[in-house]
């Protein structure tokens, strides 16, 4: 692409650093900025900029916060001794909008893959550890994606933690609710039926 | 979606203004950019507001520029009897990259179109007019694309131009180069065969 302008360029070549934006989109957001009032884009720009600058990690749980320690690890309302331990801060945002959770997050920031390089040093897995080896923590829950390489992260935590008086548990894998039978994978579908519950317990949830 | 930090909300909520991009890709955008180094972000926020303070309409084709008169415009080995007439800054772009024309443009900044609200008044066409009035374009090329709005502003163009001594022009539309006519568009197949062209002349291009 040739540029008649060195601005616009360099404008398109940073936009296109995004994932999933490549040099056309870039283009085409750029001159959707350039068609509007100059105060979109300068909000724009800083709204970034001071989001890259000022946003914290939670001391506690390594979510995004303003504060060092996040709303969630702060409330006093919920049950510090119930860590659902987590991918990522848009599993936590997941988890909260079913408003079914009451206890506390622990984010890892990725999950074990030897292929991408990320080991269990890149993670927060050590904090996670050290707070399960304090024993005022019950219940450990598990909702890491169902990959290979959740799988993998979820047993070295199990493997780190052996010994400590902390039960753990992983969340319930099978049909969707609303879902046709038909219509689903067979591992899921197989998954289900092992695990399946008392029809009383599905009566109260 | 409930967001753990203001600043990380505000960021998502600005990104999301971007056409095409809706919240959920906002905010895999803006976590993807807090797992990059600091200064990506301050890059990319400085590369968009310089671009939008600083960029220029060239005064005489109205194309993106870093100066008042554009690269094109002040190339003295290019014809300035030749105007090709387009909508958009991508446009003069998708010309020039094919390298076949030597002439100057003229960008409308949009087509004319009542249901959008956009008026001739909202459109760089009295520039237009007026340089055609000076009589020393020879020949005016409309490439506009061929919808209903394209061709009303083909239209009003040529009504006002009327009496002036100047040739018109519209690129040829009609089977790529390459495509097999069997799925080709009736209407394009069509045009093709009414406007056809002498063999000889194929041959030179």
């Amino acid at each position: 692409m040739e540029f008649s302008s060195k601005l616009l360029q360099e404008a398109v070549n940073e936009m296109s650093q995004l994932p999933g934006i490549g040099k056309r989109t870039a283009l085409r957001l750029v001159l959707h900025l350039l068609r509007q009032p100059k105060e979109q884009t300068s909000i724009l720009s800083q709204a970034l900029s001071k989001m890259r600058e000022e946003v914290k990690f939670c001391k506690s749980c390594h979510n995004i916060s303003d504060v060092e320690l996040c709303e969630i690890c702060s409330n006093k309302l919920r049950n510090d001794k119930i860590i659902c331990v987590v991918e990522d801060v848009r599993d936590v945002m997941a988890i909260e909008s079913t408003g079914s959770f009451r206890g506390l997050y622990h984010v890892l920031g990725g999950k074990i893959s030897p292929m991408d390089g990320v080991g269990p040093q890149d993670l927060n897995i050590e904090t996670l550890v050290s707070k399960v080896k304090e024993g005022i923590i019950e219940e450990l829950i598990f909702a890491l994606s169902s990959t290979m390489e959740g799988d993998t992260t979820n047993f070295y935590i199990y493997k780190q933690i052996q010994g400590c008086n902390v039960k753990t548990s992983t969340i319930a894998r099978g049909i969707s609710v609303g879902d046709e039978l038909e219509y689903a994978d067979e591992v899921t579908l197989g998954r289900s039926i092992i695990n399946r519950i008392p029809f009383e317990t599905s009566l109260n949830s």
